[in-house]
Protein backbone atom coordinates (compact mmCIF):
# COMPACT_ATOMS: atom_id res chain seq x y z
CA UNK A 1 0.00 0.00 0.00
CA UNK A 2 1.52 3.46 -0.98
CA UNK A 3 0.59 5.84 1.94
CA UNK A 4 -0.70 8.79 0.00
CA UNK A 5 1.49 11.87 -0.53
CA UNK A 6 4.82 9.39 0.41
CA UNK A 7 5.51 8.70 -2.48
CA UNK A 8 4.48 11.81 -4.98
CA UNK A 9 5.58 15.50 -4.66
CA UNK A 10 3.24 17.38 -2.13
CA UNK A 11 -0.54 16.85 -3.51
CA UNK A 12 -1.46 20.59 -2.99
CA UNK A 13 -1.73 22.75 -5.97
CA UNK A 14 -3.52 26.84 -5.59
CA UNK A 15 -7.23 26.62 -5.27
CA UNK A 16 -7.16 22.75 -6.12
CA UNK A 17 -7.59 21.11 -3.06
CA UNK A 18 -9.43 24.11 -1.36
CA UNK A 19 -8.30 25.99 1.86
CA UNK A 20 -4.84 24.49 3.13
CA UNK A 21 -4.97 23.37 6.60
CA UNK A 22 -1.59 23.99 8.18
CA UNK A 23 0.00 22.66 11.32
CA UNK A 24 1.84 24.64 13.89
CA UNK A 25 4.22 23.20 16.35
CA UNK A 26 7.48 23.44 18.61
CA UNK A 27 9.56 22.16 21.32
CA UNK A 28 9.09 25.50 23.57
CA UNK A 29 5.74 24.79 24.61
CA UNK A 30 2.64 25.86 23.34
CA UNK A 31 2.81 29.06 25.45
CA UNK A 32 6.36 30.23 23.25
CA UNK A 33 6.81 33.37 21.79
CA UNK A 34 7.96 31.85 18.88
CA UNK A 35 5.09 30.03 17.99
CA UNK A 36 2.87 32.71 18.49
CA UNK A 37 4.85 34.58 16.43
CA UNK A 38 4.05 32.54 13.35
CA UNK A 39 0.75 31.73 14.33
CA UNK A 40 0.30 35.60 13.85
CA UNK A 41 1.94 35.76 11.03
CA UNK A 42 -0.06 32.72 9.62
CA UNK A 43 -3.20 34.49 10.88
CA UNK A 44 -2.31 37.13 8.09
CA UNK A 45 -2.45 35.51 5.65
CA UNK A 46 -6.20 35.22 3.55
CA UNK A 47 -6.55 31.38 2.56
CA UNK A 48 -4.91 29.71 4.84
CA UNK A 49 -6.60 27.52 8.08
CA UNK A 50 -4.47 27.38 11.32
CA UNK A 51 -3.92 24.96 14.12
CA UNK A 52 -1.70 24.95 16.94
CA UNK A 53 -0.88 21.91 18.58
CA UNK A 54 2.19 22.07 20.36
CA UNK A 55 3.35 20.53 24.31
CA UNK A 56 2.29 21.50 27.53
CA UNK A 57 5.87 22.90 28.60
CA UNK A 58 9.12 23.13 27.30
CA UNK A 59 10.59 20.08 25.66
CA UNK A 60 13.78 20.56 24.07
CA UNK A 61 16.24 18.59 23.38
CA UNK A 62 13.88 15.94 23.31
CA UNK A 63 15.26 14.56 20.16
CA UNK A 64 12.45 12.31 18.15
CA UNK A 65 11.30 10.61 21.87
CA UNK A 66 7.27 9.54 21.31
CA UNK A 67 5.56 8.19 24.52
CA UNK A 68 4.56 4.77 24.72
CA UNK A 69 3.89 3.69 27.81
CA UNK A 70 1.45 6.48 29.48
CA UNK A 71 -1.49 8.47 27.92
CA UNK A 72 -1.45 11.66 26.64
CA UNK A 73 -3.85 14.19 27.11
CA UNK A 74 -4.79 17.21 24.93
CA UNK A 75 -6.64 20.77 26.08
CA UNK A 76 -7.43 23.76 24.31
CA UNK A 77 -4.99 26.49 25.88
CA UNK A 78 -6.38 29.73 25.93
CA UNK A 79 -3.77 32.49 23.61
CA UNK A 80 -4.68 36.14 23.65
CA UNK A 81 -5.26 37.23 21.01
CA UNK A 82 -4.84 34.32 18.62
CA UNK A 83 -7.52 33.13 16.37
CA UNK A 84 -6.36 29.94 15.73
CA UNK A 85 -7.49 26.88 17.60
CA UNK A 86 -4.55 26.08 19.94
CA UNK A 87 -3.69 23.04 22.05
CA UNK A 88 -1.20 21.70 24.32
CA UNK A 89 -0.63 17.90 24.67
CA UNK A 90 1.23 16.29 27.39
CA UNK A 91 3.89 14.55 25.81
CA UNK A 92 6.86 15.17 23.70
CA UNK A 93 7.01 17.17 20.75
CA UNK A 94 6.97 14.19 18.05
CA UNK A 95 3.46 13.18 20.29
CA UNK A 96 1.95 16.38 19.86
CA UNK A 97 2.63 16.79 15.84
CA UNK A 98 1.64 13.32 15.41
CA UNK A 99 -1.24 13.64 17.97
CA UNK A 100 -2.65 16.87 16.03
CA UNK A 101 -2.28 14.94 12.49
CA UNK A 102 -3.86 11.79 13.32
CA UNK A 103 -6.98 12.73 15.65
CA UNK A 104 -6.83 16.51 16.76
CA UNK A 105 -7.07 18.33 13.17
CA UNK A 106 -10.33 17.99 10.83
CA UNK A 107 -8.74 16.96 8.37
CA UNK A 108 -5.11 16.26 6.88
CA UNK A 109 -2.67 18.80 7.15
CA UNK A 110 -1.06 20.09 3.95
CA UNK A 111 2.10 21.51 5.78
CA UNK A 112 3.67 21.22 9.51
CA UNK A 113 5.64 23.99 10.56
CA UNK A 114 7.78 23.84 13.49
CA UNK A 115 9.05 26.37 15.91
CA UNK A 116 9.75 29.51 16.03
CA UNK A 117 12.95 27.72 17.92
CA UNK A 118 14.31 29.81 20.42
CA UNK A 119 17.81 28.76 19.49
CA UNK A 120 19.56 27.89 16.34
CA UNK A 121 19.14 24.10 15.36
CA UNK A 122 21.99 23.61 13.03
CA UNK A 123 24.13 20.69 11.94
CA UNK A 124 24.30 18.04 14.40
CA UNK A 125 21.54 19.59 16.05
CA UNK A 126 18.83 18.38 13.89
CA UNK A 127 19.42 14.60 15.99
CA UNK A 128 18.60 16.11 19.11
CA UNK A 129 15.85 18.92 18.47
CA UNK A 130 12.48 18.29 19.54
CA UNK A 131 11.35 20.95 16.93
CA UNK A 132 13.08 19.16 14.33
CA UNK A 133 11.33 15.75 15.45
CA UNK A 134 7.95 17.53 15.41
CA UNK A 135 8.78 18.62 11.72
CA UNK A 136 10.31 15.52 10.68
CA UNK A 137 6.18 13.64 12.10
CA UNK A 138 5.10 15.62 8.31
CA UNK A 139 7.35 13.58 6.43
CA UNK A 140 7.03 10.75 8.09
CA UNK A 141 3.29 10.94 7.61
CA UNK A 142 3.61 12.02 3.43
CA UNK A 143 3.51 15.53 4.85
CA UNK A 144 5.52 18.56 3.65
CA UNK A 145 7.10 20.28 7.04
CA UNK A 146 9.81 23.45 7.53
CA UNK A 147 11.10 23.11 10.84
CA UNK A 148 12.13 27.36 11.43
CA UNK A 149 14.78 28.23 14.44
CA UNK A 150 16.22 31.86 15.47
CA UNK A 151 19.55 31.64 15.79
CA UNK A 152 19.90 33.69 19.05
CA UNK A 153 19.10 33.25 23.02
CA UNK A 154 18.88 36.73 24.14
CA UNK A 155 17.53 39.55 21.34
CA UNK A 156 14.36 37.29 20.95
CA UNK A 157 12.76 39.23 18.20
CA UNK A 158 10.96 36.84 16.07
CA UNK A 159 9.60 38.79 13.51
CA UNK A 160 12.02 38.40 10.51
CA UNK A 161 11.53 34.70 11.44
CA UNK A 162 8.01 34.55 10.78
CA UNK A 163 8.02 36.37 8.30
CA UNK A 164 10.64 34.58 6.25
CA UNK A 165 8.99 31.50 7.52
CA UNK A 166 5.36 32.74 6.38
CA UNK A 167 6.73 33.49 3.28
CA UNK A 168 8.14 30.33 2.71
CA UNK A 169 5.46 28.29 3.47
CA UNK A 170 3.14 29.69 0.85
CA UNK A 171 6.12 28.67 -1.74
CA UNK A 172 6.17 25.51 -0.13
CA UNK A 173 2.35 25.33 -0.75
CA UNK A 174 2.58 26.23 -4.30
CA UNK A 175 5.68 24.35 -5.33
CA UNK A 176 5.48 21.23 -3.46
CA UNK A 177 8.88 19.48 -1.91
CA UNK A 178 9.51 15.92 -2.72
CA UNK A 179 8.06 13.16 -0.34
CA UNK A 180 10.07 12.23 2.52
CA UNK A 181 11.74 15.78 2.32
CA UNK A 182 11.66 18.68 4.93
CA UNK A 183 13.17 22.18 4.79
CA UNK A 184 14.87 23.17 7.87
CA UNK A 185 15.36 27.04 8.19
CA UNK A 186 18.00 29.04 10.64
CA UNK A 187 17.28 32.89 10.86
CA UNK A 188 20.56 34.81 12.13
CA UNK A 189 19.59 36.75 15.49
CA UNK A 190 20.49 40.35 14.04
CA UNK A 191 17.66 43.44 12.83
CA UNK A 192 16.25 43.25 9.85
CA UNK A 193 18.59 45.69 8.01
CA UNK A 194 21.59 43.29 8.79
CA UNK A 195 20.42 40.43 7.51
CA UNK A 196 22.19 39.61 3.98
CA UNK A 197 20.41 37.24 2.32
CA UNK A 198 18.92 33.31 1.72
CA UNK A 199 20.84 30.46 1.40
CA UNK A 200 20.15 26.75 0.08
CA UNK A 201 22.92 24.90 2.07
CA UNK A 202 24.12 21.42 3.23
CA UNK A 203 23.74 20.36 7.02
CA UNK A 204 27.00 21.23 8.95
CA UNK A 205 28.16 19.72 12.00
CA UNK A 206 28.45 21.24 15.34
CA UNK A 207 30.67 19.52 18.39
CA UNK A 208 30.62 20.59 22.17
CA UNK A 209 33.80 20.33 24.14
CA UNK A 210 34.44 19.94 28.44
CA UNK A 211 30.67 18.58 28.09
CA UNK A 212 29.80 17.12 31.77
CA UNK A 213 30.36 19.23 34.90
CA UNK A 214 31.35 16.20 37.16
CA UNK A 215 30.13 17.56 41.36
CA UNK A 216 29.02 15.79 44.39
CA UNK A 217 25.50 15.42 45.64
CA UNK A 218 24.44 16.17 49.42
CA UNK A 219 24.87 12.41 50.26
CA UNK A 220 28.17 12.71 48.22
CA UNK A 221 27.57 10.67 45.21
CA UNK A 222 28.77 11.64 41.62
CA UNK A 223 26.62 13.60 39.31
CA UNK A 224 27.51 14.38 35.67
CA UNK A 225 25.48 17.71 33.89
CA UNK A 226 25.68 18.18 30.66
CA UNK A 227 27.18 21.60 30.19
CA UNK A 228 29.70 22.14 26.94
CA UNK A 229 30.62 25.18 24.78
CA UNK A 230 30.54 25.20 21.17
CA UNK A 231 33.52 23.79 19.25
CA UNK A 232 34.67 25.88 16.06
CA UNK A 233 34.99 23.30 13.38
CA UNK A 234 35.85 23.51 9.69
CA UNK A 235 32.36 23.86 8.15
CA UNK A 236 31.89 23.59 4.32
CA UNK A 237 30.78 27.71 3.26
CA UNK A 238 27.70 25.69 1.46
CA UNK A 239 26.72 24.66 5.26
CA UNK A 240 23.99 25.82 7.12
CA UNK A 241 26.71 26.32 10.09
CA UNK A 242 28.54 28.74 7.68
CA UNK A 243 25.41 30.66 6.31
CA UNK A 244 24.05 31.94 9.88
CA UNK A 245 27.57 32.87 10.90
CA UNK A 246 28.05 34.93 7.74
CA UNK A 247 24.65 36.48 8.59
CA UNK A 248 22.33 34.80 6.38
CA UNK A 249 19.29 32.98 6.48
CA UNK A 250 19.97 28.86 5.95
CA UNK A 251 17.52 26.58 4.12
CA UNK A 252 18.41 23.15 3.99
CA UNK A 253 16.85 20.20 2.47
CA UNK A 254 17.08 17.67 4.65
CA UNK A 255 15.74 13.89 4.12
CA UNK A 256 14.12 10.80 5.76
CA UNK A 257 16.71 8.27 3.91
CA UNK A 258 19.32 7.90 6.09
CA UNK A 259 21.06 5.27 3.68
CA UNK A 260 24.47 5.81 2.99
CA UNK A 261 24.60 4.61 -0.46
CA UNK A 262 28.52 4.80 -1.34
CA UNK A 263 29.21 2.05 1.11
CA UNK A 264 26.81 -0.64 -0.27
CA UNK A 265 29.11 -2.16 -2.57
CA UNK A 266 31.72 -1.88 -0.20
CA UNK A 267 30.21 -3.91 2.41
CA UNK A 268 28.45 -6.05 0.35
CA UNK A 269 32.17 -7.30 -1.02
CA UNK A 270 32.86 -8.11 3.12
CA UNK A 271 30.88 -11.13 1.97
CA UNK A 272 29.35 -11.49 5.77
CA UNK A 273 28.26 -14.29 6.86
CA UNK A 274 26.46 -16.14 9.80
CA UNK B 1 39.65 22.16 14.37
CA UNK B 2 38.98 18.58 13.10
CA UNK B 3 37.43 16.29 15.10
CA UNK B 4 39.60 13.30 15.01
CA UNK B 5 38.38 10.11 13.18
CA UNK B 6 35.24 12.19 12.15
CA UNK B 7 36.39 13.14 8.81
CA UNK B 8 38.99 9.99 8.00
CA UNK B 9 38.71 6.10 8.27
CA UNK B 10 38.48 4.65 11.81
CA UNK B 11 41.85 5.38 12.81
CA UNK B 12 42.45 1.48 14.15
CA UNK B 13 44.05 -1.10 12.19
CA UNK B 14 45.08 -4.60 13.81
CA UNK B 15 47.46 -4.20 16.57
CA UNK B 16 48.54 -0.72 15.64
CA UNK B 17 46.56 1.19 18.57
CA UNK B 18 47.06 -1.46 21.34
CA UNK B 19 44.09 -2.93 22.56
CA UNK B 20 40.88 -1.90 21.00
CA UNK B 21 37.80 -0.68 23.95
CA UNK B 22 34.40 -1.24 22.96
CA UNK B 23 31.10 0.58 24.65
CA UNK B 24 28.59 -1.46 24.60
CA UNK B 25 25.12 0.41 25.51
CA UNK B 26 21.38 0.15 24.60
CA UNK B 27 17.93 1.35 25.46
CA UNK B 28 16.83 -1.50 27.17
CA UNK B 29 18.63 -0.75 30.05
CA UNK B 30 22.09 -2.61 31.73
CA UNK B 31 19.65 -5.42 33.35
CA UNK B 32 18.17 -6.42 29.75
CA UNK B 33 19.16 -9.81 27.97
CA UNK B 34 20.03 -8.34 24.97
CA UNK B 35 23.42 -6.08 26.44
CA UNK B 36 24.38 -8.94 28.14
CA UNK B 37 24.06 -11.31 25.27
CA UNK B 38 26.50 -9.30 23.00
CA UNK B 39 28.71 -8.40 26.19
CA UNK B 40 28.86 -12.11 27.14
CA UNK B 41 29.98 -12.80 23.33
CA UNK B 42 32.63 -9.91 23.29
CA UNK B 43 34.10 -11.17 26.63
CA UNK B 44 34.80 -14.91 24.44
CA UNK B 45 36.95 -12.23 22.20
CA UNK B 46 40.68 -12.60 23.00
CA UNK B 47 42.34 -8.83 22.49
CA UNK B 48 39.57 -6.18 22.98
CA UNK B 49 38.21 -4.74 26.17
CA UNK B 50 34.25 -4.18 26.93
CA UNK B 51 32.58 -1.80 28.75
CA UNK B 52 28.60 -1.93 29.59
CA UNK B 53 26.72 1.65 29.65
CA UNK B 54 23.60 1.78 29.76
CA UNK B 55 20.51 3.28 30.97
CA UNK B 56 19.06 2.53 34.62
CA UNK B 57 15.80 0.84 33.09
CA UNK B 58 14.15 0.76 29.83
CA UNK B 59 14.12 3.92 27.79
CA UNK B 60 12.49 2.38 24.38
CA UNK B 61 11.35 4.91 21.78
CA UNK B 62 13.44 7.46 23.45
CA UNK B 63 14.78 9.04 20.18
CA UNK B 64 17.89 11.15 20.15
CA UNK B 65 16.60 12.93 23.22
CA UNK B 66 19.39 14.04 25.79
CA UNK B 67 18.77 15.22 29.31
CA UNK B 68 19.61 18.99 29.85
CA UNK B 69 18.22 19.94 32.95
CA UNK B 70 18.61 17.37 35.26
CA UNK B 71 22.33 15.61 36.75
CA UNK B 72 23.09 12.13 35.66
CA UNK B 73 24.14 9.55 38.11
CA UNK B 74 26.38 6.13 37.06
CA UNK B 75 26.23 3.58 39.45
CA UNK B 76 28.17 0.28 38.90
CA UNK B 77 25.89 -2.64 38.15
CA UNK B 78 26.21 -5.87 39.49
CA UNK B 79 25.92 -8.36 36.63
CA UNK B 80 26.21 -11.86 37.44
CA UNK B 81 29.06 -13.60 35.54
CA UNK B 82 30.09 -10.25 33.51
CA UNK B 83 33.80 -9.75 33.49
CA UNK B 84 33.77 -6.22 31.78
CA UNK B 85 32.82 -3.00 33.88
CA UNK B 86 29.38 -2.75 34.07
CA UNK B 87 27.20 0.77 34.95
CA UNK B 88 23.94 2.36 34.39
CA UNK B 89 23.23 5.57 34.12
CA UNK B 90 20.14 7.83 35.05
CA UNK B 91 19.43 9.11 31.91
CA UNK B 92 18.50 8.19 28.12
CA UNK B 93 20.26 6.07 25.80
CA UNK B 94 21.80 9.03 24.19
CA UNK B 95 23.11 10.29 27.56
CA UNK B 96 24.17 6.65 28.62
CA UNK B 97 26.71 6.56 25.55
CA UNK B 98 27.45 10.35 25.49
CA UNK B 99 28.80 9.99 29.42
CA UNK B 100 30.59 7.09 28.60
CA UNK B 101 32.66 7.99 25.82
CA UNK B 102 33.60 11.39 27.77
CA UNK B 103 33.49 10.41 31.24
CA UNK B 104 33.51 6.97 32.24
CA UNK B 105 35.65 4.70 29.75
CA UNK B 106 39.47 5.12 30.36
CA UNK B 107 39.64 6.34 27.28
CA UNK B 108 38.95 6.63 23.95
CA UNK B 109 36.38 3.90 22.76
CA UNK B 110 37.17 2.50 19.33
CA UNK B 111 33.79 0.83 18.69
CA UNK B 112 30.57 1.74 20.12
CA UNK B 113 27.87 -1.59 20.02
CA UNK B 114 24.84 -0.65 20.70
CA UNK B 115 21.86 -3.51 21.62
CA UNK B 116 20.86 -6.08 20.96
CA UNK B 117 17.37 -4.39 21.19
CA UNK B 118 14.47 -6.59 21.61
CA UNK B 119 12.43 -6.07 18.83
CA UNK B 120 13.48 -4.71 15.54
CA UNK B 121 14.74 -1.27 14.25
CA UNK B 122 13.61 -1.10 10.53
CA UNK B 123 13.42 1.71 8.37
CA UNK B 124 11.59 4.80 9.93
CA UNK B 125 11.86 3.15 13.51
CA UNK B 126 16.05 4.35 13.34
CA UNK B 127 14.17 8.11 14.03
CA UNK B 128 12.24 6.71 17.45
CA UNK B 129 14.74 4.04 18.71
CA UNK B 130 16.94 4.65 21.60
CA UNK B 131 18.96 2.19 20.61
CA UNK B 132 20.15 3.61 16.99
CA UNK B 133 20.46 7.25 19.21
CA UNK B 134 22.73 5.55 21.63
CA UNK B 135 25.27 4.23 18.60
CA UNK B 136 24.74 7.65 16.51
CA UNK B 137 26.59 8.83 19.56
CA UNK B 138 29.70 7.27 18.22
CA UNK B 139 29.81 9.06 14.77
CA UNK B 140 29.06 12.14 15.82
CA UNK B 141 31.92 11.99 18.26
CA UNK B 142 34.01 10.20 15.35
CA UNK B 143 33.86 6.66 16.47
CA UNK B 144 32.65 4.12 14.19
CA UNK B 145 29.21 2.21 15.87
CA UNK B 146 26.85 -0.62 15.21
CA UNK B 147 23.25 -0.69 16.34
CA UNK B 148 22.07 -4.25 16.51
CA UNK B 149 18.56 -5.62 16.86
CA UNK B 150 16.22 -8.79 17.20
CA UNK B 151 13.32 -8.65 15.73
CA UNK B 152 10.99 -10.40 17.81
CA UNK B 153 9.26 -9.62 20.48
CA UNK B 154 8.48 -13.18 21.99
CA UNK B 155 11.33 -15.79 20.75
CA UNK B 156 14.20 -14.02 22.11
CA UNK B 157 16.61 -16.18 22.33
CA UNK B 158 20.09 -13.44 21.55
CA UNK B 159 22.35 -15.83 20.16
CA UNK B 160 22.51 -15.21 16.70
CA UNK B 161 22.48 -12.39 16.66
CA UNK B 162 25.33 -11.30 19.36
CA UNK B 163 27.36 -14.09 17.36
CA UNK B 164 26.86 -12.25 14.31
CA UNK B 165 27.20 -8.48 15.60
CA UNK B 166 30.52 -9.72 17.36
CA UNK B 167 31.92 -10.76 13.91
CA UNK B 168 30.86 -7.70 12.31
CA UNK B 169 32.78 -5.88 15.11
CA UNK B 170 35.88 -7.41 14.49
CA UNK B 171 35.17 -6.76 11.00
CA UNK B 172 34.64 -2.84 11.53
CA UNK B 173 37.55 -2.26 13.59
CA UNK B 174 39.97 -4.19 11.16
CA UNK B 175 38.70 -2.73 8.09
CA UNK B 176 37.30 0.87 9.09
CA UNK B 177 33.81 2.38 8.26
CA UNK B 178 33.65 6.20 6.71
CA UNK B 179 33.37 8.56 9.63
CA UNK B 180 30.14 10.21 10.08
CA UNK B 181 28.55 6.55 9.34
CA UNK B 182 27.28 3.62 11.18
CA UNK B 183 25.95 0.23 10.27
CA UNK B 184 22.52 -0.66 11.54
CA UNK B 185 21.84 -4.73 11.89
CA UNK B 186 18.81 -6.60 12.17
CA UNK B 187 18.54 -10.10 13.18
CA UNK B 188 15.62 -12.34 12.01
CA UNK B 189 14.02 -14.01 14.74
CA UNK B 190 14.60 -17.59 13.56
CA UNK B 191 16.69 -20.20 14.77
CA UNK B 192 19.80 -20.32 13.47
CA UNK B 193 19.04 -22.67 10.05
CA UNK B 194 16.33 -21.02 9.14
CA UNK B 195 18.49 -17.78 8.67
CA UNK B 196 18.67 -17.26 4.94
CA UNK B 197 22.16 -15.20 4.90
CA UNK B 198 22.83 -11.71 5.35
CA UNK B 199 22.31 -8.56 2.95
CA UNK B 200 23.72 -4.96 2.47
CA UNK B 201 20.49 -2.68 2.37
CA UNK B 202 19.03 0.52 2.76
CA UNK B 203 16.66 1.96 4.87
CA UNK B 204 13.39 1.33 3.88
CA UNK B 205 10.04 2.48 5.04
CA UNK B 206 7.47 1.36 8.08
CA UNK B 207 4.10 3.07 9.14
CA UNK B 208 1.32 1.97 11.54
CA UNK B 209 -2.32 2.29 11.36
CA UNK B 210 -4.83 3.36 13.59
CA UNK B 211 -2.26 4.76 15.76
CA UNK B 212 -4.51 6.03 19.00
CA UNK B 213 -7.11 4.69 21.53
CA UNK B 214 -9.07 7.31 22.42
CA UNK B 215 -10.25 6.72 25.94
CA UNK B 216 -12.04 8.59 28.96
CA UNK B 217 -9.85 9.01 32.37
CA UNK B 218 -11.98 8.27 35.55
CA UNK B 219 -12.75 12.05 35.59
CA UNK B 220 -14.25 12.13 32.04
CA UNK B 221 -11.41 13.76 29.98
CA UNK B 222 -10.47 12.46 26.95
CA UNK B 223 -6.88 10.97 26.66
CA UNK B 224 -4.86 9.14 23.68
CA UNK B 225 -2.77 6.13 23.85
CA UNK B 226 -0.02 5.48 21.55
CA UNK B 227 -1.24 2.09 19.84
CA UNK B 228 -0.98 1.04 15.91
CA UNK B 229 -0.65 -2.04 14.05
CA UNK B 230 2.11 -2.00 11.27
CA UNK B 231 1.54 -1.67 7.87
CA UNK B 232 2.53 -3.54 4.51
CA UNK B 233 4.06 -0.75 2.75
CA UNK B 234 5.52 -1.14 -1.00
CA UNK B 235 9.13 -2.08 0.26
CA UNK B 236 12.12 -1.47 -2.38
CA UNK B 237 13.27 -5.23 -2.20
CA UNK B 238 16.82 -3.85 -1.47
CA UNK B 239 15.23 -2.37 1.90
CA UNK B 240 15.96 -3.85 5.36
CA UNK B 241 12.61 -4.55 5.97
CA UNK B 242 12.26 -6.62 2.69
CA UNK B 243 15.28 -8.39 3.62
CA UNK B 244 14.59 -9.14 7.17
CA UNK B 245 10.88 -10.22 6.01
CA UNK B 246 12.78 -12.67 4.11
CA UNK B 247 14.55 -14.31 6.95
CA UNK B 248 17.75 -11.98 6.09
CA UNK B 249 20.31 -10.53 8.74
CA UNK B 250 20.11 -6.99 7.48
CA UNK B 251 23.24 -4.34 7.42
CA UNK B 252 22.39 -0.87 6.22
CA UNK B 253 25.13 1.76 6.43
CA UNK B 254 23.87 5.11 7.77
CA UNK B 255 24.98 8.50 7.81
CA UNK B 256 24.66 11.38 9.87
CA UNK B 257 24.17 14.05 6.79
CA UNK B 258 20.47 14.61 6.00
CA UNK B 259 21.26 16.95 3.56
CA UNK B 260 19.02 15.93 0.34
CA UNK B 261 21.47 17.01 -1.92
CA UNK B 262 19.23 17.00 -5.40
CA UNK B 263 16.96 19.70 -3.90
CA UNK B 264 19.99 21.89 -3.41
CA UNK B 265 19.51 23.63 -7.19
CA UNK B 266 15.68 23.49 -7.80
CA UNK B 267 15.80 25.38 -4.13
CA UNK B 268 18.08 27.87 -5.19
CA UNK B 269 16.12 28.60 -8.22
CA UNK B 270 13.07 29.74 -5.77
CA UNK B 271 15.42 32.75 -5.07
CA UNK B 272 14.38 33.35 -1.92
CA UNK B 273 14.36 36.83 -0.34
CA UNK B 274 13.52 38.31 3.18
Amino acid sequence: MIVPGYTKYCPYAEGELGLPLILLTNDDGIFAPGINAIRAEMEKLAGVEVWAVAPDRERSASGHAITMYRPLFPLKADIPGATAPCYSVTGTPADAAKLAIDELLPRRPDLVISGINRGPNLGTDLFYSGTVAAAREGPILGIPAIAASLDSWTSLDYGVAARFTAQLALKVLKEGIPAGTMLNVNVPGLPDAEIQGVRITTMGRRLYRDQWDKRQDPRGRTYYWLAGELMELDNDPDSDVSAVEAGYISVTPVQLDLTRKDQLERLDGWNLKL
